[in-house]
């Protein structure tokens, strides 16, 4: 045991260039020991990302090399700037289907126009994260509530899986909603093409498969554990590889199989993102959106991970790292990028020590563009689509809107609206429906503030909720007990709670407001107590409080309002009924009164 | 002094035909005494009444007439509907102002097509406001704070001050903003027409000088109080009468003095608002703006009327009130109405005692409709424009700038931004800004609960904040107490909060969550304690809750939470510490144990 002398503060560092380049930190402990465990984890994440890469660029509309090329640039840019020392950032799968939304409102997919509007995307949002974190406003994070990201990513995920079904099927259909899309799908689907649909359903089958039984079934064959876990994240390369050869060696992409055809071969050269302001204007919403709900995911990722090793993440400059790593995406011909969450639980689980890993990775994810992609040629698209109907469907969780439901009403009403706007308008209308009415509600709530009507619990100091409690009270003194601190949203709440109790008993001739949980009061709060005490003075109560706390009762000095107070300023509730009411209080007087406990007002 | 047993609830009517319809409340006991109450008052009020009429109306671009019409049904509509004894209704400055800039934008000044607009605002204002009030949303007035009513009240009252000045020079001239009115003014400066500025001049002189002066003048002439003060509140009639006999006796209107000209005699007919969804659509912003203005100006007067007689006013009545009285003028010809504050008080002053005060008025005002209207030829609009910059000067009040900033900056912010971009962008624009604005830093400082690292006052049971208290504190145990309710805008603030002190101190072993002031944990609050369990977990600490209100206990054992959490809820935060520290409380034991002051969890 101890005595504390000294105060806990955050930490703030002393130097500004530490704070925004963590690699100084961790780059100088850095051993050939903490490298061998990059280097394994940084492999382990390569071959995962390799087909999901290609995969999302493919979802958002883009050509597939542009996964390839935001896996690289933005990878190297999080190790300098990253506070996580486990997170992969990249593309995702809800960011690249935001893209998508985004960008296909403006031009036709394959278009160059289409292209440049998703770089301009990624730039954009990146330069908004950017200026979030210099300006330390990492708050804004908190106006998506879960049950409104929970209820977006599920819908997100069904979106997206039902959006393969054609790529597996061998079909064209695109639509607006998912019921427009299923209704293009069931209008189309005598076209199907046996062939897609033999590749796609083997790549699924054996996806789910290895998902479920494959690791199982080489630790029973006595493989190493450690690589046990290698192989069984390298299912979906196995996948793209046999599909591909299969398809290369039958011909079958003259036989209607979809396949990804030339990508073109080499590292990304700088890209300038189109300078159209008009174009700006129309992704400024949801470049914001792509921004923050990337951020929220990264955020949540970087502290669960952090968590299990005592690390610490710093929210503001985790702004600062994912915008400069979508800068740099956009400024490599990428797309944007945010930290995934499956990636980096594999990263974290394959032994990461340092963002490192992550640099590493991009060298792995670079000598792919270089080598790797004249083999992608005879790639199916249906195996690719068989790649994200697996990884989305992990986000999906109806699980969550019974548990939230059970919680609280309200919140699964609001996950459930988000849900379903989501599914029939859209991504955007979606998520700024769900942050519209978390607001709302969350106005609602804090417009009704708690307060309690308190009577002094018999012989003690203590006053405590007369509906509660068996507590006495003088019959002209009402004491009102506020428990939240009092601002606009508010103060009208508490003019009009007090003017209902006044008016229904014509006895009370004191009012004490006891302020013990009221840590601010703002201007408009101010007015109301003005309001309040001029209201009381016209009808003859004096208005008191007590137990105001050091920095509220500095604050109020600085206005007319305790100046021009008909009543007192206690101490202490007890100090207040001791003045007002003394008849009441010398008999139930406390047996051991200790000043120690004193309010500190 | 009393024992309470029962308990304080808001008055619930039990008959909601009386909940809806106040007047059967008063109207049972009205007696000849009030009626002669009521009589006086309702005449004072129409004599300030009339010209105030015209003048809004040719405020909001409309014909004179359209004023009194607006101030006939409302007033009957609200002496059956309101809840205040004391509130007039009618046209008023900043809701004239606001009606102008909207219907401005949609049809030209003096067409059919900006009649029918204003008209439909009006009925569209009481939908709304009528809507809210059923469904009891009352609460939507706090989304403006103090601070933004206030700067936004002070901006319109010198956009329309300004906009006055061209009638009292006798040019044309309108502009978007302030500066370009300013700009129109001074380039046409010398098409001045010196009838126009004489009469306006004098009106101005002569309505200074008796706001001021003339009731001691009066009074010092022996004149009862009581009339002094009628022929005071009737300057403006006098100016009225005088300004209209000189320019009716020489003809000033043919010498390009402006007149109010042909007004319609008779009572309002009943009229339809235009049924054009598209119209509609367009008006639907500003209908929501002025409904939402005006209601808090309403309730904000009502409350601090009712208060001085010890009355109430039904918040989510007065909206179903008002809604009734917009819904009322638009059916007869009127444009938007609310309670206006001078008008209300002189009311009041006057001695009115029920709503039949208005419907008195009402009558006085149908009368001059059908026998004043033909007198009012020859009346000149520079006389108007002199009634009212008089009535908008009280509504600037550059003061509350300077106090607003000398008790909270960030409100004075928000009160000078509001001003600024009323004054720069216009009435819309200004109102909406200020609610962004009020909502950005509400949403800000909610995201930062007040949350202590606590420690036990030496040989007491209580715990208190280590930075402003010398107490004792166990080595490996830290308890954090949360002074607020726990909901999205705060969750992540709490982990990050945790996070960082738990990382900073590697002797921690148990962490307690102090919850006395938490009112309620939302869902996202409750994952983001999920996440502090499980990460804490991770790092080889145990999490304990103490001191939990009985409703946040029960809504948590509905989650897995309290099954998953690695520690122990703990009744009270000694209990905590007897358990946690026995070695620190045993020396500390406080002399004088008692189980009544044990919070109730």
């Amino acid at each position: 045991m101890q005595r504390i002398t000294h105060t806990f503060r955050p930490a703030t560092e002393s130097n500004s260039v530490r704070r925004y380049f963590p690699i100084l930190d961790w780059s100088k402990s850095y051993s050939r020991d903490t490298a061998t465990s990059d280097l394994v984890a940084a492999l382990i994440v390569t071959i995962m990302l390799i087909p999901q890469s290609l995969a999302y660029a493919l979802l958002a509309g883009l050509p597939a090399e542009v996964g390839l090329y935001a896996s690289i640039l933005p990878l190297v840019i999080y190790a300098v700037f990253g506070t996580s020392r486990t997170l992969a950032v990249g593309p995702v799968a809800v960011a690249s289907l935001m893209t998508a939304a985004a960008v296909g409102k403006l031009a036709a997919m394959g278009t160059p126009e289409y292209y440049g509007a998703a770089i301009a995307l990624a730039f954009l949002s990146g330069v908004m994260l950017l200026g979030m974190g210099l300006l330390r406003l990492g708050f804004v994070a908190n106006f998506l509530s879960h049950p409104v990201i929970s209820g977006f990513v599920t819908a997100s995920g069904l979106i997206i899986a039902a959006g393969q079904i054609p790529h597996l099927l061998g079909i064209k259909a695109s639509g607006k909603n998912l019921l427009d899309l299923l209704g293009q799908i069931s209008e189309n689907i005598s076209n199907i093409n046996a062939f897609t649909v033999l590749i796609g359903a083997s790549a699924i089958g054996f996806l789910f498969w290895s998902r479920k039984y494959l690791k199982d079934w080489l630790l029973a064959r006595h493989f190493d554990p450690r690589l046990a876990n290698v192989l069984t994240r390298a299912a979906p390369v196995a996948a793209v590889i046999v599909t591909t050869l299969v398809t290369a060696a039958f011909g079958l992409n003259s036989h209607g199989v979809a396949i990804v055809g030339d990508v073109p071969r080499g590292l990304p050269v700088p890209t300038l993102p189109p300078l159209d302001l008009a174009l700006w204007s129309q992704i400024a919403v949801p470049a914001l959106l792509i921004a923050v709900v990337g951020y929220v995911e990264t955020i949540s990722v970087a502290q669960t991970l952090a968590a299990k090793r005592r690390q610490r993440i710093d929210p503001d400059q985790e702004l600062v790292a994912l915008g400069a790593c979508n800068i740099g995406s956009a400024l490599s011909g990428g797309f944007p990028v945010t930290g995934g969450f499956s990636r980096s639980v594999v990263n974290f689980d394959a032994g990461a020590q340092t963002p490192a890993a992550g640099a590493f990775t991009a060298v792995g994810m670079a000598l792919a563009t270089v080598f790797l992609t004249p083999l992608l040629f005879f790639l199916p698209k249906a195996t690719l689509a068989a790649t994200i109907i697996l990884a989305v469907l992990t986000l999906v969780d109806f699980g969550a809107i019974r548990r939230t439901l059970a919680y609280s009403r309200t919140d699964g009403t609001a996950m459930i609206a988000t849900i379903l706007v989501t599914l029939a308008f859209g991504v955007e209308s979606g998520i700024l429906a769900g942050v519209a009415l978390s607001l709302f509600l969350h106005l609602y709530r804090t417009s009704r503030p708690h307060v309690a009507i308190v009577g002094q619990v018999p012989g003690t100091e203590h006053f405590r909720n007369i509906d509660r409690h068996a507590v006495i009270t003088a019959a002209d003194v009402l004491t009102v007990r506020v428990d939240e601190s009092l601002y606009f949203p508010n103060a009208r709440f508490l003019e009009d709670f007090i003017q209902t109790r006044v008016a229904a008993n014509p006895d009370i001739r004191h009012l004490v407001l006891m302020f013990p949980a009221v840590n601010e009061v703002d201007s408009s709060a101010l007015e109301s107590l003005e309001a309040i005490n001029e209201m009381l003075h016209a009808s003859g109560v004096t208005l008191h409080l007590s137990e105001v706390k050091g920095p509220v009762m500095d604050r109020l000095r600085r206005s007319p309002f305790i100046t021009d107070l008909t009543g007192e300023v206690f101490l202490t509730q007890y100090d207040a009924m001791v003045f007002l009411a003394p008849e009441l209080t010398a008999k139930t007087l406390a047996a051991c009164r200790r000043d120690t406990v004193r309010s500190s007002a």
